[in-house]
């Protein structure tokens, strides 16, 4: 029984919903695996705080981290994550710092410039693109909390020498929009996470 | 009391929803006015002649036709319509000869080459645009029905010399999609059709 | 022989170029073809005189007009010009009407809306596909000069009743541009207009 | 006198030209600057070695290295290389493997995932948008010979604790194309290059 854990993010920047919250919450746990859904604040800071606590509580074998790129009208499976913090207001109205003046910084001094996801990534696009959804490898998981999530979770496995796997998954919009974006069909989404998760159980990479 | 004929199309091409008719099956009449939905089949020929029929049951003073266009992210105000049936088949796998042999035709032999619409769709725009829904003036309604059924209102009002407005509205898909198309929330597009219907009451161009 | 008559535009909005005069400067006429070239401003009134006065001493069998369609990224072959003037300043600095007020009106009052394309424009397309050249067909010359001139020519010769066949090609543009916009080879679009004329020339529709 | 090698490529991929060879041919030293120019092959291995030869002969305070981003309508200033040979083929036919057989790597096995840019991405940025030329910062440099490039010019500074400032430009194409896909004056790309040569003079990040 593999143990994975599937984080989610809360709406953020006005919208009503998150898709990667809306997928997390309807995906099925695939045969031999245990899933711990987690939903993430979109806040410099609380969100890593909030990934490594549940780490540390349900010890999981992999994770799965899943956000939402707006305007994106792919799946986007994030290949490497950057140790920046981009000069972005978080929902606390704050930069990375904790303040308010416009700043960028690393998300740990110190640490790597960037960590490959563990999770093969190539493999899970294949899975994918076998039942038709629309699924590309990206090299930029921007410069938000989505990459500050994936980054921290791949610091600290490499930091602490764990073998736990860990990436991140890009999601479209889940629901149509006033300025009439490219969105995607939610039960899309949540296979298309039930698939990476299978691939996940299958063997991942590391 | 104005009495307003609305038109929008069943589902075509595969999809299960037409955002034309979940779009004017929530608007309500605005005040004022008498309102008339009326769905028309994604077929030559047999559009027309539901078309026809309603408009010499209900004889409206106005007549808003509404329909999908497929990839667009803005409310498109069709400004012109083309006396040509394009090479395309409809829901009953006919061109509009009603064969299955390709061919493009005019809507009327002898007919003028286009019509355009009679309503004041620049003031529709700037109606749209104040409340902040992206919306285009459009000068194609494409070679399929929604030009078609365009087309052979305007047609129709202008050979017998009525003092009937006519204009069509094109929407984006109201659906999230699997392809990650663009589209557009359903409020949004039956709020804009409701501005649409109200600058009609207020006074048609013709 | 037959005499065609091939128009382009001077630059225009502070461009250093016109495409459609680069290209038809480059242009060499097909066999059997004795062809004139006619260069038009971009000014409302100006460009139509400038046209009749070429029409009436040439005494083309057909007249093949070009333009810039800035931002394309394919040969677009217009099947329809509108009865438009739309309401965009010229090289002048004036409106349509002459004047600096802003306003839209008919090319013509009393004239029909619109007329097609009397090219064969289908064949056009796909002997410039056969090519490898994209070329879309397109059912919008625009509101400004260009759709102007193809419909002065349209609705002039069928005034007259002159068995003239007339129709417009738009054109990307020919140079790099410091906004990094789509453009095309100047020599695939000289061949682009080779291979119409040379179509022309086999029969025209009419 | 600050010392500053630039390198470019040859053309590629069926092209005649690159843009970053005609750009760089262009170039003109800044003030206080002694310019070395190298063209690079678009081979794996071959790149490196030709880079890490000029660096050894003309032993420079900085390099910009540019290359060709087909596609892309803005100045791109990367800011990240990572450690990943695609699994492209290159100009000799050949994966970075020196194989045929299709397969990705590393570019040097046990080095880290990832270098930021060492020049001040975000100044060279502001200095073009201040002369109107469309610029934007780049968090992916791909996976092709590019990126190989820029991640060896700054694992090799790392290594050898060299405080040499190193960064990549990515180009838009240089002329107009077939396809009519997006391309830039040669001229403002040129100015572009000359502005991030001033910005390096003025004082490097590192």
């Amino acid at each position: 029984m593999k143990k994975i854990l599937i984080t989610c993010f809360e709406p953020f920047g006005g919208e009503k919903i998150n898709p990667s919250e809306e997928a997390v919450g309807k995906v099925s746990a695939p045969r031999g695996c245990e899933l711990k859904k987690l939903r993430l604040p979109v806040r410099w800071g609380e969100a890593q705080k909030s990934l490594f606590d549940a780490i540390d509580a349900f010890l999981p074998d992999a994770v799965l981290m899943t956000g939402q790129a707006g305007g994106s009208s792919a799946i986007r499976i994030e290949r490497v994550a950057m140790n920046l913090c981009g000069a972005i207001k978080d929902e606390n109205g704050l930069y990375a710092t904790g303040g308010t003046e416009e700043a960028e910084l690393p998300i740990r001094e110190g640490a790597p410039a960037a960590y490959f996801s563990t999770l093969d990534c190539k493999k899970i696009q294949n899975a994918l693109k076998a039942e038709d959804i629309p699924a590309v490898l990206s090299y930029s998981a921007g410069t938000y909390i989505c990459n500050y999530i994936m980054f921290s979770a791949l610091d600290r496995f490499a930091c602490e020498n764990r073998k736990i796997s860990a990436g991140f998954i890009h999601l479209p919009y889940a629901n149509c929009r006033k300025d009439g974006a490219p969105s995607m069909e939610l039960d899309v989404m949540t296979r298309a996470l039930e698939i990476a998760l299978a691939q996940i159980i299958l063997g991942e990479k590391l």
